[in-house]
């Protein structure tokens, strides 16, 4: 058993108290200011007359990279070696919580054994654009999922004593002009696309930390933004943790600290706290702004301190196994005609294995997420071994990753071992210079060498099997040349060997896809109005991101959203909607589902709601729930996906709050996007949101009152305004009419001042 | 000849002064007060003493609506016959600005004729979408052909002494709600799209006066906005008219008067007056203000003297001869498989005319537009006439226009009917009640009834021809079951005549679309986004209206905008692009176009620009010029289409002004947005769009600054900066951080307060 020594915790002095309150009193209005910048790029600042300890934070959201000693100035380029899990593109795919939160475990355990109080991560901004060049280290194009599984990991590395930093808050969708750009959208689309994944972790996982992204919203720099972080985050959420910059986030030091930034990271040099001491001189900014994120500052140190006095040992190779799990969980098996996968490992023809990205596998993204791994499993060797004794492999590179021409002689190479073979299994994928942390990709497309390899072989020999490794979402004008495809995304340290359990049949893929993959880039919603210009990026697809783009305009997709295929076969059966509570919007959703093939499997049953009829424009479905299910062969279950008033609702900008309009909803249980396998409908008391009648209200509200109604007739009656109001087109041109517009009209039998006077005014 | 009376001027009393600074000079406030507000529903409020006539107005941009006495409070039901040209979306798509010249000649010398001072038109709201219920009343999707036709009418309606109403200024592209709907729009959108066609008609054609919209922009009344009636339109445009409410748009009067709302119509029995008074009294509204506004209406009046005046009379027969003329070149060809037509009129069997519209005609729309005609053509007589005594022609109306089931039996005649003909030429469109005024369509489909009697007429005669009546578009998913289609729109009084002379080939088709017919309502750009929600439509599309969208994602098209087809046929040669004032952005473009049928016929040359590298993102491509080449058979012509700045420049919000980036376009020479003829380069000097390096520019423009850059690089020399900037993806990702975010990163070699000395800071 591999194991790693603890790590003392890094606290300075005795600690005569840990109460931050009492340590506050004690503290002069300099050392609290000191303590909201960091003591060097991971640390915190100590204060070490009162035993008040120095913490370690580091990155990052899918395994532990804690700089070495001696390293750059960043940590960018080396770390401790620490498991490398599948980044959260893969782990996304798994839509499997409970595995998250197993992951986040094991995170935090790392981080414990470490001597590290706070995580960064996990992240949890929705996919806007494949084009993102970070996309790999973000969950899902959807708010549900995506804050489903980042609850899952912060739980995971909370329950070891070890903080979560969820971020980055908010509105972060794109690397270009990352740290000014300021991404203009509309507070609906905020409230149901950007934020619900957020408030979804700081309301059920309750992460000790936030942290702020780089750039503006709405004009205004998200570490300065006093609506994002303390109205919403804090007085709607309940956030009870502390607020940490992005490193160097921070724009004016002092208007972050009133807006509720916390903690500046990395250290500034004492240039930050200089400014909050100068701010609180100057009167600018109130010295209880300094107390209160001083005190966060305070609570943290001490939230963290059981943890790191715990310290622990980490089971190495139980890490690798379990990043094995997730791996397998991850991969999307999204093409597979007349059943070509799982190969038999037992007999059969050669199998060539073509593609340099099997023998050098990517696992993982370029940037602070960056891991350096405990070990690294290769697809080819993961193969080989399988094999081994029973079927022959073949290897051929194929091509250079980072080469977008192709090279003649490794064509012809991977050509004539193809030839030969009963299958190919060809990886290909994003070369790591595609996408990073700092840029964003410049198309969505493999490189032209690897789409030419594929050609080449596939002309030799139609089987196939395409082996994907890329961060986001790449397009596959070449699925045609393909009898499989499963999609790999990033797999982590252990994902060679996870993809040799999937082809072999040694596992069963149950991965769905945590995001669309459409036909062409020209069919995603932001061309366009991505990455912005001028400093302003505007979010002109609205709450069409994602499948509810594609599904609202009805565009076909390469692969839907939630799509992906198993071994087995499931039937699904008896779905049925059950209103638990109306009032509340409590309706649990009910399907039976069936093993039918003769292997074990995983089934994952999504629930998606449709309003058909609503006052404002909804995305044409939207996920609400979701529940995976094992199953033996033969095995049935009955499996419940319960709803809640937030499955039904809208953002009602101008009455600023969630409202569930009255009526009937579709509910439909679906296998994908797409796949729909029972509609269903509830019917929903909700809310009117019928505005109150008034002087500024059409004639054809004021007819349809019960009280205005006939008033208005009464007053009406006989005049050539009435005979108008009936005339068909022109009737209908004038009913549209506020009122107390109509009333200035020549003639007009009512006049403005009575229109306040009508029975059932307020 | 058919002659109208002319009718005496409606002046009241002695005119001893028309100079409105004298008159003012004598004017009481209240008097000036009054000035702003309408007399009645029509007129103007005279000043009897000073010798101040009243003025007449009245709809509309294809046909003067002038009330007759007695009739209903808004003039909607009666009016005195006038011709009814065809409406702005047949106009259109003539592409013919001296056709578009005519025709407004024709309605000053009406409008004159009956008295009246002001036309209320042209209508050059861009078509947003298809569902707009007034789009039969706008030009195009495209502002620049929007704005050179309504330049053609503006400037023949006032060489009558007759002033035009540019409306409805601005952002009105929707009936839903449009008295109270605030259009959220960005502003480089408003002036690439929205604005441009009202700047051209103001600067180009000088309207006497401008008609407000209803809505709002940017949360601001069109009425009160005094960044659109003042700072826009007059002060950068240079506009020197009345702006006039539309009827009933005032909010707040006091404000409107502020912002530049001179005329309120129509009366509002002296509440507006009062108003204004009222807020003189307070001091909220400065009395210069008013007498500006009441200035512009003395101006109006002078301005309208000489027309009314004269007087004159009307040939009503030349009238509906140009009507004919002008309906024959809005009636666009799209398909005409095998050149089934123009039918022989000589030779060949029966021809069956199918379709209660070929007898009924739809001519024009409903709402305040509609004219009551002087005369009217319809189809089957028109058709009748036509081969009387030549070829055979059966009727069956097939369907009642209002009605969406269909008539078994009507059905059944028209089936046996196309079932013994040769060809069947089916009449098909919009009921009257689909589109009007006052609200929008509630999708874009023909009535299920017709779709089904074109499908049972095709299944026993494959020879259809539809030709339609519609205000704007419709989809045509039923489009292979036809071998032609004739886009009628809406043609006016001679529509029926013209369309027989199309059939029959006395005339050739020479249309083009000024509007995208896409293959889906989804396909549209305004999905999910219009008519909006909860008081707001917020413009998500941006730039990408019309063929803008389809263009610049690829989208496939039923038929392109700039699509028609001719009897004839067209070769282009040698086009060339000739720069003849760079500095201008002066360009010239020429082709030679040769009519190489049997028959005369026009051609269309379009000339699209394409920017293909921006600092912001650019519409594939955009119309920045077009000729109409009328040839006789065999003839040839080399034609010349100039381009200037603005053909080239986008809005610069930031700055505030139109630039043209240096650097290469893509000229493209085309019969439509889709059928390019020639593609050449321009080069052109243009100015550098990029901003100087500041702190807070990236280290990449630092780097990139000829004098900051080697500034930098010697400070950085032998740090792990300068090691981690040149390493690979994290160099790109650390290059991208603003260089004074960087500076307060611990052990960043520069500090911040440096950054200022850098050689070459201004």
């Amino acid at each position: 058993m591999t194991t790693a020594e603890t790590t003392p915790t890094p606290t300075a002095g005795s600690t005569p108290s840990t109460d931050p309150a009492a340590l506050l009193a004690e503290m002069t209005l300099e050392e609290k200011g000191a303590l909201l910048d960091g003591a060097d790029f991971w640390h915190t600042e100590p204060v070490p007359h009162l035993g008040v300890p120095s913490l370690l934070v580091t990155d990052g959201p899918h395994g532990l990279r804690k700089q070495v000693e001696g390293g750059d100035h960043l940590g960018l380029t080396d770390s401790v070696p620490a498991t490398c899990f599948p980044p959260a593109a893969g782990l996304a795919s798994s839509w499997d919580v409970d595995l998250a939160r197993r992951v986040g475990e094991a995170l935090g355990a790392e981080s414990r054994a470490e001597g590290v109080a706070v995580l960064l991560g996990p992240g949890v901004n929705i996919k806007r654009s494949p084009l993102c060049g970070r996309n790999f280290e973000y969950l899902s194009e959807d708010p549900f999922l995506a804050g489903r599984l980042a609850a899952g990991l912060v739980e995971g590395v909370q329950r070891q004593g070890v903080g979560a930093s969820l971020k980055h808050f908010a509105v972060n969708n794109q690397e270009t002009d990352r740290m000014t750009v300021s991404a203009d959208v509309d507070e609906r689309t905020l409230r149901e696309i950007y934020l619900p994944a957020f408030e979804h972790v700081v309301r059920e996982a309750r992460p000790w930390t936030v942290m702020c992204s780089y750039n503006k919203v709405n004009g205004v720099y998200a570490s300065q933004d006093p609506w994002l972080l303390t109205r919403v985050l804090r007085e709607e959420w309940g956030f009870d943790g502390l607020v940490v910059s992005d490193w160097g986030a921070v724009d004016d030091r002092a208007a972050a600290v009133a807006a509720g930034l916390d903690l500046e990271m990395p250290s500034s040099g004492g240039a930050g706290t200089r400014r909050v001491l100068d701010a609180v001189a100057a009167g600018t900014l109130a010295e209880a702004d300094v107390d209160r994120a001083a005190r966060r500052v305070l609570e943290l140190v001490a939230r963290a301190q059981p943890g790191l006095a715990a310290g622990g040992t980490v089971d190495l190779d139980a890490h690798h196994a379990l990043a094995r799990e997730a791996a397998t969980a991850s991969a999307v098996l999204l093409r597979n005609e007349g059943g070509l996968l799982p190969l038999d490992p037992e007999h059969g023809g050669t199998v060539a294995v073509v593609g340099e990205l099997a023998r050098s596998p990517r696992y993982q993204g370029a940037g602070s997420s960056q891991v350096n791994p405990t070990r690294l499993d290769d697809a080819l060797g993961a193969l080989r071994a399988g094999l081994a004794g029973r079927r022959e492999v073949v290897f051929a590179p194929g091509y250079v990753v980072e080469e977008e021409a192709g090279d003649p002689v490794l064509v012809a190479e991977a050509v004539a071992a193809a030839r030969d073979a009963e299958v190919v299994l060809l990886f290909l994928g994003l070369p790591a210079s595609y996408e990073s942390e700092g840029y964003d990709r410049a198309h969505t497309r493999l490189p032209d060498a690897q789409v030419a390899l594929l050609e080449a072989v596939a002309a030799v020999n139609p089987d196939v099997v395409v082996v994907l490794s890329n961060g986001s979402v790449v397009t596959m004008p070449w699925l045609h040349r393909t009898r499989a495809v499963l999609e790999g995304w990033l797999l982590g340290q252990a994902g060679g060997s996870a993809v040799a359990d999937l082809l072999l049949g040694r596992a069963d893929p149950s991965g769905r896809l945590a995001e669309t993959v459409p036909l062409r880039e020209l069919d995603t919603p932001t061309v366009g109005a991505f990455p912005g210009e001028l400093g302003h990026v505007r979010y002109a697809e609205g709450l069409l991101v994602g499948y509810r783009w594609y599904d609202t305009r009805g565009l076909d997709v390469a692969f839907p959203f939630g799509h992906g295929l198993s071994y087995t076969t499931f039937a699904w059966s008896d779905a049925a909607v059950e209103v638990v509570d109306a009032a509340a919007g409590r309706v649990d959703v009910h399907v039976t589902v069936t093993n039918t093939g003769d292997r074990a499997g995983t089934e994952t049953v999504q629930v998606y709601v449709a309003d058909p009829v609503s006052a404002v424009a909804r995305p044409a479905q939207e996920l609400k729930g979701f529940a995976r299910v094992p199953l033996a062969p033969g095995e049935s279950r009955r499996v419940r996906v319960a709803l809640d008033d937030r499955s039904f609702a809208w953002w009602h900008t101008a009455r600023g709050t969630w409202v569930v309009e009255g009526g009937a909803f579709e509910v439909r249980v679906s296998a994908s996007s797409r796949d729909v396998r029972a509609r269903l409908t509830v019917e929903l008391p909700g809310v009117d949101v019928t505005e109150p009648v008034g002087p500024a209200s059409t004639v054809a509200a004021w007819l349809a009152d019960p009280q205005a109604g006939p008033w208005l007739r009464e007053r009406l009656a006989g005049s050539g305004f009435a005979t108008l109001l009936e005339d068909g087109q022109h009737g209908e041109m004038m009913r549209a009419i506020p009122l107390v517009r109509l009333s200035r009209f020549p003639g007009f039998p009512v006049a403005e001042d009575a229109l306040a006077g009508r029975p059932g005014a307020s």
